[in-house]
């Protein structure tokens, strides 16, 4: 590719929904992946949801003939699910974990124990320095009323300066990921109005797939029927985003997406449909400079907007860590009237009927074990509250800096 | 200063030690600190231990005048403690918490409920960008068997890693903070190795204050002098960094530190000694590129002695995850047992004796408490390896890169 001034990068991007012993069909859709990886020539493969090390891996052997090069990201419990394959070398990485993802106790969701995070490889290939970001954020598990929304927007902001500070020294920037967003979310506005990256979707010259670019489709034998009843066509929480950042200009040629079941197979890939990008990036006679995508007084509105969320969730927390301390106070109380009369008790001062010794004991116990869990509760929505109040309070600066002086934005 | 090629910075560091309950004489030093300020006129001041917002605000308020620009970092439960005033404007800021930052049940020690980080603010004068880092490490509670060390070496490493990545366009980069190491100490030949940062102590001009720059020393009275009995000078675990990127050259001209009481004061402004640089800054002819402080070789061997002491760390975390794991089921299989003959009283399947029931119930309570205890504890072990493990990785990686193609390190 040396001396050729344009360059063109194949981009797969899948959400594999690898989750052992609760994923179906798990290893057989892990094989056919890797089968299909090897086959097709791709340059770069941004991969979610590998929960497994050893279905990592078993990946991994098996590309290590056309993509040398590989990274797995690890974090929280189980996570973060996150890991790259490329045709190129791999010169550095770097994990950024968000500071809010979820609840330890929404067991039955389960986000918390992810450590849902952002990892960035950098390769650089024909002298052009790639910033390569794969993520995958909090999941949306009820539309009309989405607890998480203040989690999942302050990821996206944290995504977003992330982006923006380590890529700096970079020529072109890329995204791939299952966001859990919808297209016109506040998040991806957000997301995309702060780091000015572009969607290959709305951007792709030619395109083939799901209609809409649905990533998440009624006819996936996998996807859960009833929550896409509102969408007969799916949604698009998928997205493959870029940007070029000096001289460069990017396109994307070709934008195509799985379509439900893997061609000639009977069992799809994974819940998710991929997203496979062609990009075409040239030098540029001169450099466009850093430019943010949405017009300024159209980004004062998204962080507006987000900033409001933000302080909905807040506000939200703030009631949380407030009943959470009032609960670990009443239990401390209880205790000490426990203590205070056992104490009598035992000095004989205890006049009428002695407590019944083992309701005696039960209730004690049952004080301690809210006591514990009240403190835990306390401390987890106090660091909430901070991260929330620090969000709320970045963008506020944002807002002014981009109000008073525009052109710094 | 436009059109003056010539900078002269003067920034002044102090971990203020504003612990509130805990910190003697607080109010009346941060009183004593923010006067001082108002006096001198630094262009930035960076602080570590302000863990009270309300110490910060009134901070902000006295200095309001002097230093226009601030930012208080927020994280964890208690945390960061980290703030920044500063005479120029605060383009930007960024935050990143350490991923392991010792123990949650290490209630003496409390370092887990800071939330121990690095926050980065983006200033610019007569167009310089300026990338300032503020951080405070974990603590050495015990040198001799120092418990702590494999967290704060992946800290020390994470730092290292969070200012490559996000210094890139950065004209000066500048670090101050309580780092909690000897300055021989592997952590800081690892950040000074692998960042290229410049001790401002080593290389000033001029210096004046405490013998060998110690920054924890006998003679301020707030400090243990049990702790400080081998190093009868003091400890030097404070400092300010420095480095240039692009065509920029940096100079101490300038080192002083406080020596334990301020002046005119019998109370010293803090446990820790302040350190205030003053930096000399010049647009060389030609940019001199980034450059790594320390000689490829030696970084090797300064990344291979990281490497063996997490990894160290990597197997006490493996066999802590594994005994918490054991209990848990251990506790797990005894409540099954009570279950079972619980079950076995009620069939009157029970023979002999029934169980006293208080016993019973509290034997019961026991496991469970165990139980919950034991699994919380496996959770947080897993998520240490996981970190411990990756940081190892990734150290192995620039290993392999170093010595394979030593150019690109």
């Amino acid at each position: 590719m040396e001396g050729d001034p344009a360059l063109r990068l194949r981009v797969f991007d899948l959400n594999c929904w690898a989750i052992r012993y609760l994923s179906k069909r798990r290893q057989e859709r892990i094989r056919l992946i890797g089968d299909m990886l090897r086959q097709e020539d791709f340059d770069l493969v941004l991969l979610q949801e590998v929960w497994s090390e050893r279905d990592y891996s078993d990946l991994k052997v098996k590309l290590g003939g056309c993509y040398p090069f590989s990274h797995y990201f690890r974090s929280g419990v189980i996570g973060s699910g996150l890991c790259v394959f490329s045709r190129f070398r791999i010169l550095d990485t770097f994990l950024y974990q968000y500071s809010l993802n979820g609840y330890p106790y929404m067991l039955q969701h389960g986000d918390w124990f992810c450590g849902k995070s952002v990892g960035l490889v950098i390769i650089k290939i024909s002298g052009i320095i790639f910033n390569i970001y794969v993520t995958h954020l909090h999941a949306e598990y009820c539309r009309e009323k989405d607890a998480y929304l203040p989690h999942r927007l302050v990821q996206a902001w944290e995504l977003a300066q992330f982006i923006r500070h380590t890529s700096k020294a970079a020529d072109v920037v890329l995204l791939g990921g299952d966001l859990n967003m919808h297209p016109e979310d506040v998040g991806i506005r957000l997301l995309r109005g702060w780091t000015g990256l572009r969607d290959a979707f709305a951007e792709a010259t030619h395109f083939e797939g799901c209609e809409d670019g649905c990533t998440l489709v009624p006819n996936n034998c996998f996807t859960d029927k009833s929550e896409l009843l509102p969408f007969p066509l799916g949604i698009r929480i998928d997205y493959i985003l870029y940007k070029a950042i000096s001289s460069f200009m990017v396109k994307c040629e070709e934008l195509k997406t799985t379509t439900g079941a893997a061609p000639g197979m009977d069992v799809p890939f994974s819940d998710h449909e991929a997203v496979m990008a062609t990009l075409h990036i040239q030098r540029q006679g001169q450099a466009a400079g850093a430019t943010l995508a949405t017009a300024e007084p159209m980004l004062v509105d998204v962080v507006t907007e987000a900033r409001t969320e933000v302080a909905v969730g807040l506000r939200a927390a703030q009631r949380q860590r407030y009943s959470s301390g009032r609960m670990a106070l009443l239990a401390l109380l209880l205790l000490l009237l426990q203590a205070v009369a056992a104490l009598g008790a035992l000095a004989g001062l205890d006049a009428g009927q002695p407590f019944p010794k083992l309701s005696f004991c039960l209730l004690a116990f049952l004080a301690i074990g809210i006591l514990l869990l009240a403190t835990g509760l306390h401390l987890f929505h106090t660091m909430e509250v901070k991260m929330l109040h620090s969000t709320e309070e970045q963008m506020r600066m944002v807002l002014q800096t981009l109000q008073e002086c525009p052109s710094d934005g």
